[in-house]
């Protein structure tokens, strides 16, 4: 299986790298970071940078597409090229999924229409422009295409889609391998449980 | 706040990039991935590549180490110039920290002698090497020297890191900024309750 993870300028670093990793580790699986061009693109914060080892017309049929998201969504809800070859790419897949706002390029490349789909809580809503459904979920299955909550909910889209792709025993064994037994100090990550002081607090975070 | 994270050939993404993007989140805080020399460094699967920004030389004080794990830490074991960094810069730190096989490296270095401290869990006895107390806790706290369990565990790790070198808040605002409100579709991340069968094969994946 050929996963293809597109990278933009100010991705959200996790977004990209949670799905690889668990993807990465399955037996038989390759992955590949796209962009426009080969090299290094650079994350949100500034300090991160991942190699782009292929460009898009290098890697046309990949029979998994994960787009991360990050601030950086924004600019590129006008990238052409990334948004053609994800609406031409899409046609030969088994699976499109996306991470956070990654969904809003799946939606600007048409994607989502009359479907379900998430994103991160700060901006679900905004889904509707893309004619889907916003649904406050971890993970939302609609046929062959999967959205994820925001940022670390990659992980637990990855291995659902593993499951799926694969068997529960291979999930299962990848995240035995990354010891994927989560214990956040804090019970802090959902929005719909959180104040508004804390929300507003996050939100200042991102940018 | 100064984060160094140092990159070695055969890294594991997610040890890096997790505690990466909680850390880099919080205000005031930058991350710098180091090497020895400027440069990509490419990961355990051979397919990601991420940049180191500045060499060891450049960054003697940071206030915090994040040193993360992979397969390739056995030949990290005699990298002179990563374990002399470590060392010294070890000596200014406010917090030395690991992910995973990581802490193999601390110990090379000689900071665990005496301390409790974890790794992944496929390879949580060869702790004794190093004069360090093995304990099977997702993440071990010895004064300023924490280690964390298996890949995904470094996330678990920079938010209590962050909450004891800010406040509770700061690390509560990066969890819902990054949404952590983990659901792993499967019961499968601790080896405490993995069949023999389902631990072989995780461990299978890891080379």
């Amino acid at each position: 299986m050929h996963v293809a993870i597109p990278l933009y300028p100010r991705f959200t670093a996790l977004d990209a790298v949670g799905p690889y990793t668990v993807l990465a580790f399955a037996p038989g699986w390759t992955v590949t970071f796209v962009a426009a061009g080969r090299g290094p693109v650079q994350d949100d914060q500034g300090s991160l940078n991942l190699t782009a080892t292929a460009a898009y017309a290098e890697v046309p049929r990949p029979d998994v597409i994960v787009v991360p998201g990050g601030p950086g969504t924004l600019e590129a809800l006008s990238d052409q090229a990334l948004l053609s070859w994800l609406a031409e790419a899409h046609e030969h897949t088994r699976w499109t999924t996306s991470v956070c706002s990654g969904s809003y390029l799946l939606g600007a490349a048409g994607l989502l229409r009359g479907l379900k789909a998430t994103t991160h809580w700060g901006v679900l809503d905004g889904l509707t422009s893309f004619e889907a459904e916003p649904v406050s979920e971890r993970v939302v299955e609609q046929g062959r295409v999967i959205t994820a909550a925001g940022v670390s909910a990659g992980i637990d889209m990855a291995l659902t889609l593993l499951a799926k792709a694969t068997d529960a025993g291979t999930a299962r064994s990848v995240q035995l391998a990354i010891e994927y037994d989560p214990r956040p100090p804090f019970d802090a990550g959902s929005a719909s449980t959180a104040s508004p002081e804390l929300r507003a607090a996050a939100m200042n975070l991102i940018h």
